[in-house]
């Protein structure tokens, strides 16, 4: 478990910025984004409406910004992960592992990623949310190619079977964050449980074709 | 390819249902559904908006009908395709075979669907629209059942490793829809290369572990 929180990132030691993110991933987490009012965030946090709008012009603003700090999370947590890892099966045990060591509130961020997806398909009018929903669209990107030469590095080595590295890669990142769709803390499945299920999953697909 | 439209459902020769729901798969898979106006769906098809409010009281409502048709077809043709086949390898084949055997405005509804999953989580306040939520509900777990019920089969006669088999025909599940976020038709994949690497994935998810 880590105790990273948004609010590390370039602020003031007053800023409300931290505050707002916290509340605003508890309520999109956990009543869902549309059934969440945006002014009722400055509510919540003890600050005013004028306070809630220089930090984040609008509520999808708000929900980018969580989206694309999830995904720089991701991101590092990789990298710190599976840097280090010289064989390549246990690099790839590595990045799943790191993939469900997550926190109760990054893996509600992770939901709230995962649930807005498609938000990153098409253009913002407004000019701050579409900083946010191009630094996220990079993000994904970086993602998908470090997975991408993850499984690249394990197929020129021979311990992965030859395949389309992209697409395997694809493929295991897909798997991968489909369980922050049904996944809930104190549920019938723990993270570690679900974490040793899709090692082996992902193992498989990368493995030879059985027959 | 098939040629069903959801028009075929229980309307009299006059009914504008069938039109509304194809405008609306097109607007809110193209343009995106937070950026579609509602009320524009009633101009496009030609009719007022009383009429438009007849067939569908808001968007929401609309969108939940989308997701449960879709989910209604994909149920239906996952049935039509696996009840003969006999053999548990080619019936999982058939299973995957299915799923991509889909024309462009099925396969815009599943993308509709994969992106609004998260809707059907939380109850809705209308009435229409929680009656729509239910039913999409209901088709979730029953698709999910099905997935299960193909992975246990297959265990049971040893064609497949023993696991939990829920969990295995969740992922089985994941895995197969996944591809709905990012495919395009006329796109770097067509469907018929998607369903062979899917079908090769899936055949070693349920395979032996490779060590």
């Amino acid at each position: 478990m880590s105790t990273r929180t948004p609010t590390a990132r370039k602020e003031g030691p007053r800023s409300k910025r931290g505050v707002i993110l916290e509340a605003s991933i508890e309520r999109f987490g956990h009543d869902g984004f549309e059934f969440t009012k945006w002014a009722s965030i400055a509510d919540q946090v003890g600050i005013g409406q004028t306070a809630l709008y220089h930090y984040f012009e609008s509520k999808a603003h708000c929900l980018l910004t969580i989206m694309s700090l999830e995904l720089e999370r991701s991101l590092e947590q990789f990298k710190a992960a599976t840097s280090a890892v010289e064989d390549d099966v246990a690099r790839l045990e590595a990045a799943i592992e790191s993939a469900y060591g997550l926190t109760e509130r990054e893996a509600l961020s992770a939901r709230i990623l995962l649930s807005h997806m498609d938000l990153l398909t098409t253009a913002r009018v407004s000019e701050r949310e579409e900083v946010e929903r191009q630094r996220a669209r990079t993000l994904v990107r970086a993602i998908e190619d470090e997975w991408t030469a993850l499984v690249q590095q394990g197929m020129d080595s021979g311990a992965f079977a030859p395949r389309d590295a992209r697409q395997t890669g694809q493929a295991l990142l897909a798997l991968i964050i489909s369980v922050w769709r049904w996944y809930r803390p104190g549920g019938r499945q723990s993270l570690a449980d679900i974490s040793r299920f899709m090692s082996g999953a992902c193992l498989r697909l990368v493995g030879p074709d059985p027959r």
